[in-house]
């Protein structure tokens, strides 16, 4: 049976998981929402395209997985609850199995944070995904990137590195591979921080979601704030599968200016640290502190380091195939 | 100069017209947005890749136009306020002319329907504009796809056929060129029908916009609503420039099935026809009338007449270059 747009539509996009607030989902010319209210709406939109934003080896299920995930880190960086989701589909072919997958890594990351697909549309072109999330956030309690003030502490959630090190083992086949799957895990299926960002929204001064690399992604919510920043190189999360991988430089530079970590950057100010949920305490790391004067300023145990990149810009950067840089 | 992603924010999309209810625009990882209580909101998303969406001889500022203008005709569809849009661009390379009229198109259709740019992002890939809009709707008064009932008439908003002419007479250069930038401009610009939806929302009893084509698209709206209806293909509102373009044959067969229309095509009982606005009347035309018998029936002056095409389907219709079919 040939699959046309409203059959796919029916059978692998209509009946994902259920969302609250949605008084008309899928198939009329527009869905109807309703906010909770004495809730602002925040609202982002990315596109992932094959061979810009992801490798070409990316399973199909992984596309899936991604393209919403990296959406609802951008949520998360605002301290928004997730709610709904929109997807723009182009797909040079309709096969069953492809969507199967795609279905099943799209609606693992809706199902587990609890946010609906209530429209999109579909074409016939080369492989390339736009999603755009809504989520909602008590009236002027979102996070934002200009809060940051001198004195506050820089932190990250998780560890730095992996995903860029993964593209790396993706995209250069004379690598080793030790600790790929790990490290493959982080570039295909980054886990947004939307739990960790709900807990830190009253608490965070300021915050952005890692996706072009810390270095050029802590440079934007410094700018943002009018501030600037001294990091240790030394404090850098790194997971062991990264450690393990290459050397101990290396694993520095992957972590500082790689990019994909889809990990939240925040300041705080030192003595709310202590009134942080345990939990999330755990889950992150200080990294540095806010200065008054303006760039970044890097040491490694006393050492100078600078890091080799500052994230990737479209139209501009040059060489191999970028990392994601939703 | 070198122009990268976020020069071209700054120069070309960040200073758009503005919108109420934005509390924080581009520049942070999420906008946050503030609908006005008591409403819905009606959001949509639609991708508008160059060859499959609109022909590669449509200027850049006509882009602009018309990739935020029929993602509003679907917002007028429900009748609802347009209030912000997102905006996903991919470009093949940053050229300041092609960037000047792309914004000049993209933000007069934002100015004219008061909406704000409010976010987006931009990759280098082959050209690809989705654009995601938002609007809001008091509660529970959107029109749907779901409330035609037998005995309501049947009608439409403008005239059909014009853009579907307009895109043989870009494609087919042996046609004959009469009339044709009136109806070039129906192609590149078409003029979603926002004030008439909000005119209509408390009348007709179903709503949706012709995109695909008169009969593909009202034949989604009567399964909606589980009836049928008969039509009168001489009743169908045919411009002077299609008239004069082509055999009247012809010009129905592009009114009925042709697409790129972006009028409304909605139910009323006739009872309301007389409550309606005098000016939207004069915009709309009766065309047939809703019948319990499933399907769409056609006459022409008492003779049979039968649709040529229903509709592009992506991943099944095969031929021509498809017309848009958002």
């Amino acid at each position: 049976m040939a699959l046309d747009e409203f059959e796919i539509v029916r059978r692998w996009f209509r009946d994902g998981p259920a969302a609250a607030g949605v008084t008309l989902g899928i198939g009329d010319d527009a869905a109807l929402l309703r906010p909770p209210p004495g809730q602002e709406l925040a609202v982002s939109t990315d596109a992932l395209l094959e061979g810009r934003h992801f490798p070409a080896t990316l399973r199909p299920g992984e596309i899936g997985y991604r393209c919403l995930a990296v959406n609802l880190s951008d949520l998360a960086a605002m301290g928004a609850q997730p709610r709904w989701f929109l997807l723009s589909l182009s797909l040079p072919r309709a096969e069953a199995d492809w969507l199967d997958s795609f279905a099943a890594g799209l609606f693992e990351v809706a199902r587990e944070f609890g946010v609906g697909l209530v429209g999109g549309d579909l074409s016939r072109a080369p492989l390339g995904v736009c999603v755009t999330v809504l989520g909602t956030v008590p009236r002027g309690r979102a996070m934002r990137r200009t809060g940051a003030r001198p004195g506050d502490w820089v932190c990250v959630t998780g560890t730095l590195g992996d995903a860029a090190r993964a593209l790396r083992l993706e995209t250069c086949p004379g690598e080793t591979e030790r600790g790929r799957a790990a490290l493959h895990e982080r570039l295909a299926r980054p886990r947004p921080r939307v739990h960790e960002a709900l807990l830190l929204r009253d608490k965070a001064s300021s915050c952005i979601d890692i996706s072009d690399g810390l270095a050029a992604d802590l440079r934007h919510l410094l700018e943002a704030s009018g501030v600037g920043a001294f990091l240790n190189a030394e404090q850098l999360p790194l997971s062991p599968a990264l450690r393990a991988s290459c050397p101990r430089t290396e694993a520095l530079q992957l972590a500082a200016g790689g990019g994909d970590d889809y990990e939240l950057c925040f300041t705080l100010p030192p003595a709310r640290w202590t009134t942080l949920d345990p939990e999330l305490r755990r889950a992150c790391t200080r990294i540095g502190e806010v200065e008054a004067a303006p760039g970044l300023r890097w040491r490694d145990s006393g050492r100078t380091f600078q890091p080799r990149a500052e994230g990737f810009r479209h139209f501009t950067s040059r060489g191999a195939p970028p990392p994601g840089d939703s």
